[in-house]
């Protein structure tokens, strides 16, 4: 698994990339965090007519900083990772992709420009990057409460769901399309915007029925809110009184790495573990 | 209770329609469910006007397809049950005929034809069909906490009411009718709006008063949702917490099955349970 | 305490208004509450312009009747109880002197009789007839934790209070009138309906930076209503531990009724019982 | 620290100012609480037209006359204080210099008046002052519980304006300008106002996918606002815990005070403690 001369600097380079363990992998991540950031604002900007209009050229030579230094990240995650092809097919992948060529292909087709805007998606990448901070033993019982709560939340989505059309078809027969519900689909987006109390107000019950039926709606909503609340509620304090049995301080923040051994792929490993909690490997050297 | 000739088809039939746990059972539970959402998506598209004016025969005949399936499926449940008046009358036998006439109706009466919207209550029946799968667990836990916790819901609810009539009343007594509490029900509803958070801006207080008490009643909705709320996670994790102590991996679905012992009427047989955990009834010859 | 003589016929009546333990007092109690309801919707009926309009007659007469059994009531409960005046200056004392004397003051008062909308507040004494009823196990529960984090959600609304003034203080440097924010008072007024996440819509932020503004108020009312569901939930489950200690069975309602023992003062006695349990004093011979 | 004869007034001013043990620094703070309120019902009074229109002179005197105290305080603040820099450019004496500032500057420069209106974060201060009464018992619980899953709703809050952004970024892909999608910051906004639950209405999707993406973000909404109730939810149950192992009783708000040692900087003395706890420095003679 480790052919030190020759891919030495491929490993490094992957270390750097996809691990956050060294100060250099860290910094790549900061600084890829600021460009993603910048990346984002620049498409906000350029979406506000006025600023646009005023500083087009500049904002375009951001776009094209951007979407190079982007380009360059995107090739050297494929040559340093060991599976190009799971790498450029996996969700990050595809949405490296998504957010690079939008500018590329504006050259040639115009129109697309606008698809620059799925670059925010990469904000997501904030997630695997800030995991690394302070911020993961809470994400990780979150994480955790979350999981073993996904089923139950299911359930309840769906319940709201049906109960979104049944209502919404009920009120569409009541108050008809002279009253804004001009057809099912209108009428069960009109239910759910009242089920979870959002309440728009472009569309509203007009006759009594409907504003009686309505009513049993948002109390509805009002009430079933407190199921999901429950279920992440409970799992919550499972998870936490598990945690809470084995180290009982405030603080009890161990400070993890995300980094996954090369030998036993166990993960998990305490910030300033040199060897492998599990099997002893080596963790740095590869 | 089992005449095994004569009856074979009927006890097999009736296994198919009204049980879940052998391979035609599920299969026909699918197969519904996939007509049922059809049935529906059909009546949402019927209900757009554009597409309805564009594909009114293809709808249509679709609409007949799902008619007589329906029907033969009504028949076949009448047939194969024992006490078919008890299905007649029973929740679901009424939806699933609800679902059914309006298309025949309309034949025959001009304008019945919207009540086909009512199949959308036949989702209704989702329910049954998938708490076979994996979510049974978690909607068995998930119920009785909410049964656990109806009487006190019920008690909350009837304040919300209570509050929303004395603070309708006032708020009718104070706006008036021209600023749109044009009167003491519609005041009410108003005041559920507001309440629950919902807030459609239909209806909004104009007067400093009226806006004070607005106040008042958007903090206290934002107060009381926390009352619901509670209760639910507190009734989840004593049930939580009872579960968890009898066995304390994640995975705590024992898969029950939704057969019922024709014998002694006792249900949550375990899925590969042969005979009544109860009786000894064989659960599979009838 | 008790010259059975001569106030046998008060005791008697005092036991039928103010308990309902007797099959009389409970009769009593549910034709009270159905006089409530029925005062109430006539009030509502008579709000409605078109209903008024066309029944004013009949609703005129219903209003007559419900006014004058109010009368007797009142006067019923004045001379049965021990002390008159503490019951008219009670809090149920003046609600029922509110709710009678309107009609009396139309005949010579015009204009007054909108006030008898006020006999909404009638309703509230639902909750003292409903608590005799299998609901009391819950919402005895549920009145103890709500009392035990009585404190601590007064500092919650407070803050909330606070956030909204400075808030909207701040919304109205920034929005100005022009926007819809006239004046200080109104832009809390909106902070709290924004806070509260209601969300009429009837005044909203136009600029940029108060629509920035706003996304932070509605991200912390999103975040902080976590708060007071978060405490009550805690004393819930807490209060339910205590109970749940003592009896584990799911149906902990043992029936309780509203009796006080004229000796010891004591209360929270079986249904059935006939004696005292503290102190051995018959219950229902006074 | 303690030279007693001529810095003696100092100290006692200090005590008074600063701390609120003694019976005349609560009375102090009551006063300043009541001059707060004043001055902030001042500005909001001064804010709406018609009275402002009416009671000009009035007000203004009230502006001068609280003016003039805070101008007072202000300087007794700096003058008691050990470090007077350090208590310039705190937190309370920024607020309270931009609270006094503004009505001596309106004199000079026209316009500046509004800044006036400032003074609403002096509100703040109520904290401190009202910490001392019997909410602190609850405020602290509260504070740990808050304290204890900051990290984890950081996470949340995080997630849902990454959530925000690449959902109000889509919608704008959808929608477009003519929908009142104008740009991408406005878009992300709308989405806040979604996601949250606020729902204003001034947006609001016109097109059916556009309307289908506003109700998986509503529904999202609706159902995440489980994850920072649950959160508070295990935290405070855990600290509720922790508090009721060691004194079982309801009332267990231990009387703290706001004192701080001035030897060793240790604070939470109990109310009646009269040396520290930590180095029995004597906590009334300085």
């Amino acid at each position: 698994m480790s052919k030190k001369k020759n891919t030495y600097w491929k490993d490094r380079l992957y270390e750097i990339i996809y691990e956050a363990d060294t100060p250099a992998g860290k910094l790549f991540d900061v600084v890829l965090l600021v460009f993603i950031l910048a990346s984002i604002i620049l498409v906000m900007l350029e979406s506000v007519r006025w600023i646009d209009d005023k500083y087009h050229n500049l904002l375009n030579i951001g776009e094209w900083i951007v979407t190079i230094l982007f380009t360059v990240e995107y090739i050297a995650r494929i040559i340093t990772v060991k599976k190009p092809l799971k790498y450029i097919f996996s969700f990050y992948g595809i949405i490296d992709f998504l957010s690079t060529i939008p500018k590329y292909l504006s050259i040639i087709f115009a129109g697309t420009h606008a698809l620059v805007a799925l670059r925010a998606l990469r904000l997501l990448r904030v997630f695997r990057i800030l995991k690394l901070a302070r911020y993961l033993g809470a994400s990780n019982q979150l994480a955790s409460a979350i999981k073993a709560s996904r089923a139950k939340i299911s359930v309840f989505l769906f319940a709201v769901i049906i109960a979104s059309i049944i209502f919404g078809t009920l009120m569409y027969l009541i108050e008809g399309e002279e009253n804004g519900f001009t057809n099912i689909p209108k009428s069960v987006y009109w239910c759910i915007v009242t089920l979870t109390t959002v309440g728009f107000g472009d569309i509203a019950p007009q006759t009594p029925l409907g504003q009686f039926l309505a009513t049993l709606i948002m109390i509805m909503g009002y009430g079933i809110i407190a199921v999901p609340t429950g279920i992440v509620s409970a799992e919550y304090t499972k998870s936490a009184n598990k945690t809470g049995n084995k180290n009982n301080g405030n603080h009890d923040d161990i400070q993890l790495n995300s980094q996954r051994c090369q030998n036993c792929l166990s993960t998990k490993h305490k910030d300033d573990a040199e060897y492998c909690y599990s099997c002893g490997h080596n963790l740095h050297i590869q």
